[in-house]
C-alpha cells in the first residue's frame, strides 16, 4: 500500500499546456529538486497520457488525476486501476470538481484502488460531501470550501471556519483520514494557514503548474511545510 | 496530417489484462512485425496511460481509444487532442460503443483533431447514424452493425446487405471517408467478406488482443488483405 | 416538511407499461384502497410526466422517481425540486440503481429538497455507499443489497446479515433515518423478514407494479406490515 | 403523426418560475389565446412534470422539453415515448443545449417518436452539427447559431450568413425538414429576419416565458409571422 508522509504538497497538472507531454516531465523534475532540498513530500497529477513517462523520469509519487471503477476486460477509453500501476503510478485524485463521479463510483473506485495498493484523495465540495467521502475510507479527501473556489479569496484571508469547521466534522467519522485544503491555496502564507486550521497538506493546480518560475513558488509552499 | 493506407487492420487494446502496461508494448511489437511482413498497415489502439510508452516502443501508428474535446487548460483527468500528440499518437477512435459521445462533443473533436493532424474514426451503430457521423466529416466510420454485435454472427456469415447497404448509404454523402467493418470479425475470410462488401479495412479487439497467440491471428487477418 | 410513517411501503412504478398514463392513476388507486384498508402507509412514485395526474387521483404520498439538483431558470428538461411540489409530489427518490448521481449532486438534491419539504430516499448498493448516504442526513436510505439484486434470491431466503449488518452500520452515524430494504421483497414473508432484520418498511417495483393482480400483492405486503 | 402547420413559434418554459406549475398552464393559455388572434401555430414546452396539466388545459400542441430513448420497463427517473403520448404531448425537443444528448442516442429517440407519432426537434449548436441531425430525419431542427448565443445578438443583427449559411447546407441533405431559428430571438422584428434568411419558425424561452407582460412579446412575434 502506497504510504504518503504528511505534510503533503499535492499539484495537479490539469491539462494545462505549460504541463504537458515533455513540459510536464520538466516541470515533474522542478517538483522533484524542490521536494529533495527540502525535505517536503510532493506529489504530482500530470495528464494520464504523461502518467508513464513522468513517473519513468522522477523519482516522486506520480497520481493520475482520475480513475474509472471496473474490471478489466471490457470498456475502451477508460481508465482502470491496473492500468495505473503498470503506468507507474501510486495513486489517483477521484471525483475532482471538473471530473465528478457517481456516488456508488466513488466507492468502488476507492475499494478497488485499495486492491492495488493506490491512494486514493477524494475531491469534495463542501462539508456534507467531506463527511459522506470519508466514510468510505479513502485515504485522503480534499476539501474545496465553497467560499474559496473562484472568490479569489485564499485560505490565508478567510475565516478559519471554512477549514477548521469541516476538519473536525470528518474527525468525528474518520480519525485517519488524511486531510488536504483543496482551494485558496497560492502561497506558502496560505499552506501555513492551512496547516494551522487543521490539514495535513494542499492539493493545487494553477499557483505551481501555470507559473513562469514553478520552482520559486514551489520552493515557498515548501518552505512553509518545513516550519 | 496523418495518412492512413488502406486496406487497413485497427486492433483494439481495450482493457485487456492481456494488452496492459508491459504486456501492451509486447502485442504492438507483434503488430508491427506481421505489418512489416504482410506489408499491411495495422493501426494499434492501446489504453490512455499506456500509449506513450506503446508510441516510444513501435513504428506503428498508435491511436487513442477515446479524445474528449476542449481547449487546454481548464479540465482535469480529460484526454485532450494536444496531449495525445504530444504522447506520440497520430489518431483516436471517437464514439466507441463502450465510450459514447454527444453528438456535439462528436463534431468538436473531429474538428480539434483534424486541427492538430490527428486522423478520427468515428464508431457507429446503425446505417442513420453512420451517415450522420460521415457528415461530420472524419477520416473513417467504423460501422458496427447491431447484427453483428453480440451475436456470434461474423461479417462473412451475415447478410451482405448489412454491410453493403450501409456502405452505400455513406458514400451518398461523403465520397471520401473511410469505411470500416468494425464488428463481425474474426478471422482472415471475416476480412475477405468486409472487403467484399465495400469496407476499406476493419476494426476489431478481442479476436486479436485476447488470443494466446497474436501473431498467428494477425497474420490470417493481414494475408486477407494482401490478397 | 412531509411526514411518512412507518413501517412503510413505497411503490415505484419505473416505466412500466402496465404503470404508465390513465394505468398508473388506476395503479395509484388499488394503493390507496389497500393503504385505507389495512392501514398501511404506502407511498407512490409513478413516472415524471404523471405526477401531476396521479397526485389529483389519489390521496397517498406521491413521490417523483428521480429529481435534478439547481436552482430554477437555467435548465432544460431538468425535474427541480419546485416542479414537483408544484405538481403535487411530497418526497423524490435519489440515486437509484437506473438513475445514478454524482455524490455531490445527491447532496445538493438532499439539501434542496429539506428546504423545499420533500422526503428524500436515496438508494444505496452496498454497505459503504449506504453510510455514506446515511452522513447526508435524506429522510431514508433504501438499501439494495448486492446479494438480492437479480439473484432471485429474496429477503427472506437470505442471510440475515446481508440486512442487519448495513443497519448497525448506518445507526452508527445517523439514528434518525429510516432504512429500507430496497431489493428482495415480492411477498408478505418477504417484508416480515426485512422488517425482523431492522428495516422500517420496504422499496419495490416489479412485484406490484408489472403484476396483474397488484391488489391481492399488496394485500399479503400490507398485512405482514400490520402484524 | 403530428403535424404542425409553418411557420411556427415554439417557446420553452425551461424551469422558469414563471412557467411552473399553475403559471405554466396560464402561460400556456395566453399563448393559445395569441396563437387563436393572429391565426399563427404556436407550440409550447413545459417542464416534464407539468405537461399532463397544461395539455388538459389548452389547445395547442405541448412537446416535451426532452425524451430518453428507450423501451418501456427497464427504467426509474426516464422520460419515455409512451408517457409522453399518455401525458398529451404531440412532440419533444431533443438535445437541447442545456440537455445534450449522445449521439446514438439522439437517432435512437428520432426514430421511437416517429414510431409514436410525436414530432421531433433536434436542438444543434452549429452548421456541421445541424447537417449532421438533418440526415437522422427529425421533423425539425433548431439551429442555434454559436455567434448569437450569449453575445446579446439578434438574428436581425447579425450576418445573414449565420442562418442562411446553415438552411443551404441542411437542404443539400434533407429538403423536408423544418428549419427553425433557436437563439437570438427576442422581437417580432427578429422572428421577420430569422424568416427571411430561410428558417420556417423560431424557438425562443426567456423573451416569452420570464417576460412579465408574455402577451405583449408573443402578440410581436405572431404579427411578424402573419405578414
Amino acid at each position: 500500500m502506497t504510504k504518503i508522509k504528511t505534510p503533503v504538497v499535492i499539484i495537479n497538472f490539469k491539462t494545462y499546456q505549460q504541463a504537458t507531454g515533455e513540459r510536464a516531465v520538466e516541470l515533474a523534475r522542478t517538483c522533484e529538486s524542490v521536494s529533495k532540498e527540502f525535505g517536503v513530500p510532493i506529489v504530482i497529477a500530470p495528464q494520464i497520457s504523461d502518467l508513464y513517462r513522468v513517473a519513468q523520469a522522477v523519482d516522486l509519487p506520480v497520481f493520475s488525476q482520475h480513475m474509472d471503477p471496473g474490471e478489466q476486460g471490457r470498456f475502451t477509453g477508460h481508465v482502470l486501476a491496473e492500468a495505473l500501476v503498470e503506468a507507474g503510478c501510486s495513486g489517483t485524485l477521484l471525483n475532482h470538481s471538473e471530473k465528478r463521479m457517481q456516488l456508488a463510483d466513488v466507492e468502488l473506485a476507492i475499494t478497488k484502488a485499495r486492491k492495488l495498493g493506490l491512494y486514493t484523495v477524494v475531491c469534495t465540495n463542501n462539508p456534507a460531501v467531506s463527511v459522506a467521502a470519508a466514510t468510505m475510507n479513502p485515504d485522503s479527501v480534499a476539501v474545496e470550501p465553497p467560499e474559496l473556489i473562484g472568490t479569489g479569496i485564499s485560505v490565508s484571508q478567510a475565516q478559519p471556519e471554512v477549514i477548521s469547521g469541516t476538519v473536525q466534522l470528518i474527525r468525528n467519522v474518520n480519525q485517519d483520514v488524511v486531510i488536504l485544503c483543496g482551494a485558496g491555496i497560492s502561497t506558502g502564507e496560505d499552506v501555513s494557514a492551512a496547516m494551522k486550521l487543521g490539514s495535513q497538506g494542499v492539493l493545487l493546480a494553477s499557483a505551481v503548474a501555470k507559473s513562469d518560475k514553478p520552482a520559486i513558488v514551489l520552493k515557498s509552499l515548501a518552505s512553509s511545510l518545513r516550519k
